[in-house]
C-alpha cells in the first residue's frame, strides 16, 4: 500500500443517492502540494473507472501515478501552486469503501449487499473529505471520464464551493452505445461461474470475466485509426500458423490486449467494477433540474471552465463535450472549449501528452494565481 | 429443416488453405429462380458469418430469409432473370461441413480437430458446389461482409469463372481493430467452462458465452448513432430502480441485446463460430499476390463491379470499400462505387432497405440481360 494514501472516516449512516445508506465510509486520497487560505488554492481531483488516487509520484511514493505528466511542481497542474486532492471514488477498491470492504453489520464483504451506486455517491464522500480537511471552497474541480461525470455532478450538488471547473472526455449523462458496452463487460463477469453472485472468496474471484471484460474496455478506450498505425496486422514472433493449431495468438494486437487485461484482472475487484460499472450508465444530470438538462447544468456557478474532448472518442464522443460546453455557456460560465485531433481515443488525456498538457496548462495558466 | 436446401456431396481428400485435409465435403445451398445457358444467368452469393444459405423465402420454404427484400421476382436481385444460388460457408452448421460435423474418422464431431478454416476454403467449396450443378461460368459472384470477403478470394482464385463482382461492406484484410473485437468474442466463449476446450455435448455448448460474444457482435454491427435515436435512454417497463437490485436490465438498449443474443446463442454451434470468426482475422488478400496487395486484385479480371460500404461501419471501415474499388480501377475493372450515409453500421445492409435495394436494383438494370 502506498506511503502516499491518506484516509478520512465519515461517520455513518452515509445515505446514497439512490435509496440506502452506509453505516460509515472510509475515502482513501493523496494530496500533493500545500493548502493555502483554508485551501482557496485546491485542486479536488476525481479518477476514471479504474485509478486509484495515485495520480502522481510524491516524496512519501515515487511510484508513477496515473496522470504523471499532468501533476507535480512546474507540470500543468503546478503543485507549486496548487493544492491537489485526488480521491478514489467511493465504490472502488482502493482504500475507499466499496462492494469489497467488510460490512460492520455481517464481518463479511458487502458484495451485492452494497447499495446501489451513484456518481453523485462519488461526489457527495469527496465533499465530506474536503469538509474534513478544512477545505471550504476549492479552486477547481476537474476530472476526466467517469471524473469528468463526477465533477459535473459535484457542480451542479455544491454550487457556491469552487470557482473553476475542468471536464474532460466526460457526460450529462451515458449514451445507448455506451450502456450497451458496459452492459457487455458486466455480463461477461456475471457468467463467468467463479463470479458465483457475487459471493466469492478474495482470492478466487471470477479472473476470466474480468479478463475478457477489460479487453472490451481497452479496445473501447482507443480508436480504430491508432491501432491501424500501431500494430497493423503485424504477428508476433512464434507465429501460431506454423502450429496450425486453432486460436492461438497471432497478431500483436491480440498480445497486447492480453497482457493489458491479465494484469488489470489481477488487481481489480469485480464486484467494484460491476457497481462503478453501471454507476455511469445510470448517470443523468437532468435528475439534477427535474428532467431539464438546461436547468441541472444552470445550477453550476463556475466563473470558468475548461472542457475538452477527443474525436476519436466513441465512449463519450465529441458531441457530448460540445453539449456540456454549450450548456455551460448558457449558464453564464466563461467557457474553454477544445476538441482535440488525437488517434487515442477515450485514453487520450492519458496518452496524448502532446495534446493536453499545453492545454491544460494554457488553462490554468490564463487562472489567476490561486490563495 | 428447410425444403429447400439441397446438398452436394465433394468426395475427398478436400485440402484446406492452410494445410490439412477433409476426407469428405458436404456443401448446403439454396437457389432461386431458373438456370439458362449452362448457368450464364447464375448469380453465386456468399453470406455474412451466421446465416444459412437461406436468403430469401421459396415455394419449398416459404419462410422470410436473411435478404428477403434482396432477393425474388421483381426485386433487386430479380429471379426472373438471375438463378441464385447462394452457399451455406464451409465451416458453418446449416447443412455443410464444419467442426460441429460428424468426423467419419472418429465417429465423433470434428471439434477443434477440424482444420484450420480460411476464406478462400469458402470459396473453394462454393467453386466445386458450381462445377457439380454444371455452371462453369457465372453471372455475377456476390457478398456482404464475410461474404464479401469470400467474393473478393474467389474473384482471385478463379479468374474467368466470373463476369461480374458485388462486394458489400467486404474487405481486402481485417483491421487490427476488427481482429480485436473478434479475439474478444472468441476469448468470451473460450472463456465458459462449457466449451470444455471445444470438446462439449451438442446440447451442452457453451451459450452463456455465445450469448456474451453475440451481445458484443450485435453492438458491433451498429453505430452509436443509430442506437441513440433509436433507443436513447429510454427505459424497461419494470424500471429495475424500484426494486433497488444490482445490475438488472434498466434500458431499452439492454433488453434489445438480450433478447437478440440468447436466440443467436441457442442456435450457432460454438466452435464453428470460432472457426469462422478466426477465418476473417487471417484473410490476407496479399497473400493472392506475393505480398501484393495490387497484384493480388489485378487477378481479378470482372468486367463490371459494384462495391459499397456505409459511413458508419466501423468493422469494415469505409476506407477499405474505397481500397477494393480503388484498386479494383486499376485492375481495370468498370466499378460503380458507392459509400452510403447509413446509421445502420455494418448491418445496414441487411436492414437499410431504402439505400441498398435503389442501388443493387441499378447496377444490375445496367447489366446486359444475363443468359
Amino acid at each position: 500500500m502506498s506511503d502516499a494514501r491518506r484516509y478520512v472516516e465519515l461517520d455513518g449512516p452515509f445515505p446514497m443517492y439512490r435509496g440506502g445508506s452506509l453505516p460509515a465510509v472510509t475515502v482513501a486520497y493523496e494530496t500533493w502540494g500545500e493548502p493555502r487560505g483554508r485551501g482557496a488554492n485546491a485542486l479536488l481531483l476525481f479518477t476514471g473507472m479504474s485509478p486509484s488516487a495515485h495520480a502522481a509520484s510524491s516524496r512519501d511514493d515515487a511510484s508513477p501515478g496515473w496522470w504523471e505528466y499532468m501533476i507535480g511542481p512546474g507540470k500543468p497542474i503546478d503543485t507549486e501552486r496548487f493544492f491537489v486532492i485526488c480521491i478514489n471514488s467511493l465504490g472502488s477498491c482502493f482504500g475507499s469503501t466499496g462492494p469489497a470492504s467488510t460490512n460492520p453489520a455481517t464481518g463479511r464483504a458487502y458484495a451485492l449487499g452494497f447499495p446501489k451506486l451513484s456518481v453523485e455517491d462519488i461526489a457527495a464522500a469527496a465533499h465530506r473529505v474536503c469538509l474534513a480537511l478544512g477545505v471550504e471552497r476549492v479552486h477547481t474541480v476537474a476530472g476526466a471520464s467517469l471524473g469528468g461525470m463526477v465533477a459535473l455532478a459535484y457542480a451542479m450538488m455544491y454550487p457556491g464551493t469552487y470557482r473553476d471547473l475542468v471536464s474532460i472526455s466526460g457526460a450529462l449523462m451515458a449514451t445507448p452505445f455506451a450502456i450497451a458496452l458496459r452492459t457487455i463487460q458486466r455480463d461477461m463477469i456475471r457468467a463467468d461461474s467463479a463470479w458465483a453472485k457475487g459471493d466469492y472468496a478474495p482470492d478466487a474471484g471470477p479472473v476470466e470475466g474480468m479478463r475478457v471484460a477489460r479487453e472490451l474496455g481497452v479496445l473501447t478506450y482507443r480508436s480504430p485509426d491508432e491501432w491501424l498505425q500501431r500494430f497493423d496486422r503485424e504477428r508476433v514472433a512464434a507465429d501460431a500458423d506454423a502450429s496450425n493449431r486453432p486460436f492461438e495468438t497471432t497478431f500483436q494486437v491480440q498480445s497486447y490486449l492480453d497482457v493489458n487485461a491479465i494484469r488489470f484482472a489481477q488487481r481489480f475487484d469485480a464486484n467494484c467494477y460491476l457497481y462503478l460499472s453501471q454507476a455511469m450508465d445510470l448517470f443523468d444530470a437532468a435528475e439534477h433540474g427535474a428532467g431539464s438538462l438546461e436547468a441541472a447544468v444552470g445550477r453550476i456557478d463556475a466563473r470558468r471552465a475548461l472542457v475538452a474532448g477527443v474525436s476519436s472518442d466513441w465512449l463519450f464522443p465529441a458531441w457530448q463535450q460540445r453539449q456540456v460546453a454549450d450548456l455551460l455557456r448558457q449558464a453564464g460560465v466563461e467557457v474553454t472549449f477544445r476538441e482535440l485531433e488525437s488517434l487515442q481515443g477515450h485514453d487520450a488525456f492519458l496518452t496524448d501528452t502532446d495534446r493536453f498538457a499545453p492545454m491544460m496548462a494554457a488553462f490554468f495558466s490564463g487562472a489567476p494565481g490561486p490563495g
